[in-house]
């Protein structure tokens, strides 16, 4: 990664009246840009993952927000309000388990109705404010994020890391890859197994152009390969990013990340989760209320739209799995690494 | 599976003077017929997986043998006998991991041995024999480990299984889906989660096609899905197969198989190797000196020959994965279940 952050890669960027986003489904044939001037686009770009990643589909929802309200008539608050509500729930629909897209629509509510004596024109100007806001303040709790993760790298490591977490899943650095950036920009020796990530191949597509842009040794592999490295002694740690947090650090990520985290475990490897406090849900008490999306079967069943799997075959696709909070040595958070209990230790981060 | 076994999947057959193999790499799409005459093609069908599963690979190993010493000229048996070697140590190089390969060149070899006061032309034809009888004792085998595996089998059950080991993989039945195929047979209730098998797909192309013409309730998942199911309590046993067992049970299956076994052990799960003998190597004390298949990485980086991931990405991929016996509940066997310890039993076995 270069230092000059102007040049990295930017996943999302407001222009003048629209948003720009490097389409990801494209990635890593074609760097495909596409521009969205409507929340309908904006919630089918978050759908079918043309911008992809906790962080990334917060800052997304914000601006779709702004998207959605803009065009509004400006008469009451009241009527206004009913349009807000409709547009929140309807960006919040697009993908249900990352808390982040809740998180920034639950936001901007709120500073709508701290705003609710101005004008609806001025209402809406906060709005893109907030947008704006939100996407800032990720990337520097990203940067953060890194910063603090170089202490759990050691000078020579190598790590495994699962789906994509870059600046691809963020507004810039990424949340697990950020750390993986910070510890090599800061002169670690390390070497990366990057997981595949199937059924959507976001390791295969989207890390690996990451880590080879940034010249950072790398491995693919299939996420079925993690175990053997494992055992065998080649994975110093692990670290991934995800979706949502609960109040006692059950965390759910893409599928996939519990089978990684029994591993290390089983083989003494530390097992860490990168996360922006955002992404932690302290009204779930627990990981078992958190819902998992189900995708559609041909992600599995068929590739690039000819089938490989018998025709009418019986599929099952969640995108997440949790991970029980016992399997995760600590978290990597803007605000430092927190340890267990974890219970606890978020209370007095939320304090 | 219809009860009558002339009907089943055959996936390799002797035809007077070649065999015919189906062709797996076109499954499920076409059924296609190959017809191979020269040891040559037989060895690249082995290599490209044109035909696999250890059993399968052990039966067109022989026939491949009988191919490649036919032809010879009949003079003294010390020249026929180095071409042997030559063709033996051929086919031998199509692929390392399986044991089943080399069991039955070897057995081969034994034979020729024990009748080189023979004319070469006779010797010829017991060559051939072997080979339909290495081919019929597998039929058999199979049909034994599947009706010896149904003890294991609730009346109602979910099993998980990995890769391929039905037909397509042995003579007839399979090992692990022979259990399947058999309890099926015997009116229990079963559900088969089939694990797609990253990176040739062998569950989604292959074990997804024999349970649907099978018609016996399954449902496809990715490899990543297998450790939230057993953690929710919907998988009641693991069964897989094996491509070389060492004496003290460590065993070499497709890779993916050892996270599936310690993610068994981790929720309480039995997870079981169904194997014929001619499968357990009992030259190897353990599983660490089993070579591992390395293949090429665009199996991973690549799909229907259109690139998925960044060109030059660099890749790891091996075939196989050992699995310590320690997470294995028995092995399903054609003389029974074996149990621990595994080093002790197998030795009783083989008096």
């Amino acid at each position: 990664m270069s230092n000059d952050t102007e040049t990295a890669i930017q996943s999302i960027e407001w222009r003048d009246d629209h948003v720009r986003i490097l389409d990801q489904t494209y990635l890593p044939n074609r760097e495909v840009y596409s521009d969205i001037r409507d929340v309908g686009r904006m919630w089918e770009a978050i759908k079918k993952l043309r911008i992809r990643g906790a962080p990334a589909i917060g800052i997304a929802a914000s601006y779709g927000f702004y998207l959605g309200i803009k065009e509004l008539p400006e008469n009451t608050f009241q009527s206004f309000w009913v349009e807000v509500e409709r547009v929140a729930e309807y960006l919040e629909s697009a993908r249900p388990t990352a808390i982040n897209l809740k998180w920034a629509l639950d936001r901007i509510k709120t500073t709508i109705q701290a705003h609710k004596d101005k004008d609806i024109s001025e209402i809406k100007e906060i709005v893109l404010k907030t947008a704006k806001t939100i996407h800032d303040e990720d990337k520097r709790i990203c940067k953060k994020i890194g910063e603090n993760g170089i202490e759990i790298v050691k000078k020579k490591a190598q790590i495994l890391t699962h789906c994509n977490t870059g600046s691809l899943a963020t507004g810039q650095y990424g949340t697990a890859l950020s750390v993986i950036f910070h510890a090599h920009q800061n002169g670690n020796d390390i070497h990366v197994w990057v997981d595949e990530t199937r059924p959507l191949l976001q390791g295969a597509r989207l890390t690996s152009w990451e880590l080879m842009n940034a010249e950072i040794p790398m491995k693919l592999i299939t996420d079925s390969t993690a175990g053997s490295l494992m055992r065998r002694g080649e994975v110093d740690i692990v670290i991934v990013g995800t979706d949502r947090v609960a109040a006692n650090g059950d965390t759910a990520n893409k599928i996939g990340t519990y089978p990684l985290a029994v591993l290390a475990k089983e083989n003494d490897i530390p097992f860490y989760v990168a996360v922006p406090l955002s992404t932690i849900d302290m009204e779930l008490e627990n990981g078992d209320n958190i819902p998992i999306e189900e995708r559609e079967g041909d992600e599995i069943s068929s590739f690039n739209g000819s089938q490989v799997a018998p025709k009418k075959v019986e599929t099952y696709n969640p995108a997440f799995d949790v991970t029980p909070h016992k399997y995760v040595t600590a978290f990597i958070t803007e605000k430092g690494i927190i340890e267990p209990p974890f219970d606890k230790n978020f209370e007095k981060l939320f304090e």
